[in-house]
């Protein structure tokens, strides 16, 4: 087997899913997750530290993603014009495996005590991510919080939008979160 | 040692503060923790299922207040003036031993993943059982969603600052969550 196996990475993930639904994720080896995608442990550890972090690793893509948009939106672009460029680009990473995969991994996720806390630190880190990237760019301070917080929301729900169906309409991932986007400025603007 | 010890449970957060900026979290061990606070490990478990949950225990308390301070605003109050009661009610279970114990607090979640996974966990499911109170009033999703993150950031600037230092004018937890509530809600209109 060689060292170079193109789709290793995504078989591995879809490998884990798979068994973490099968058999609970604390009974699923690294081995198993390794034979079922048809590559080595060793080929496993070049591309995961270990289980946990294989859900996980797309996250750190989608934090840089996020955060590279919003720095790079044009000067003049105003916080939560920013935020949509990161919306954005952070749309463009995801794919149709990304889409099939979504509500094994929310499944695996939401039976595993363990993966809820990965993911929860890793969602309060992205938010995070974004409220630094938008003071960067002198946003202030409280500003930079909500329009970060107004963001991860709307990647939240548009994703979930994408992800729960095939329904007419709803093929357009950047679509979906700028609707939710939209939806949850006028409910804010309702509030203040 | 009688069953019934006074003081024993705030005691063993103490200790157990101490012990994890002293020699790490991992390192410390129940009977450590009991040995510190002068009460054995039994009462220990008495208090707390493990050491991890010892920390966190609070925020069970803190949701209780939130949640219900939100269902029992009057019924013609709007989703932020619920969220308010909310907050102030939960501000009302904080005393000085919460305030001394917070920087030390901070500094032993920040040396552990593990703890700043379960924090991480523990303040999203805060923000979504405010969340859930706001719907169960009849607010609708995205304004609940809304109106409930902007209750955790202003509760969670409230608290540092409070707990940052002994300074003149902020020794009322209350008035400062309301506070950054206000500058939360002004950062809010001027982005939408």
């Amino acid at each position: 087997m060689g060292r170079w196996e193109p789709g290793a990475r995504e078989r591995l993930v879809v490998a884990a899913v798979d068994l973490f639904n099968e058999q609970g994720y604390d009974a699923t080896t690294v081995a198993q997750i390794a034979e079922r995608a048809g590559v080595t442990k060793s080929t496993f550890f070049r591309h995961f530290p270990d289980k946990r972090e294989l859900l996980v690793a797309g996250q750190e893509t989608l934090s840089r993603l996020l955060t590279e948009g919003i720095a790079e939106a044009p000067e003049d672009a105003g916080p939560l014009t920013a935020v949509t460029a990161g919306l954005l680009r952070a749309a463009g990473m995801m794919g149709p495996v990304n889409r099939r995969l979504a509500p094994r991994l929310r499944a695996a996720v939401a039976a595993s005590t363990e993966l809820q806390e990965r993911d929860a630190l890793k969602s309060v880190s992205l938010g995070a991510a974004m409220t630094d990237a938008l003071i960067a760019r002198g946003v202030p301070d409280p500003t930079a919080a909500v329009a970060s917080e107004l963001g991860a929301l709307a990647f939240k729900r548009g994703f979930a939008r994408w992800s729960e169906g095939d329904q007419e309409g709803k093929d357009d991932l950047g679509a979906l979160i700028l609707t939710a986007l939209d939806e949850l400025r006028a409910a804010s603007a309702s509030l203040t």
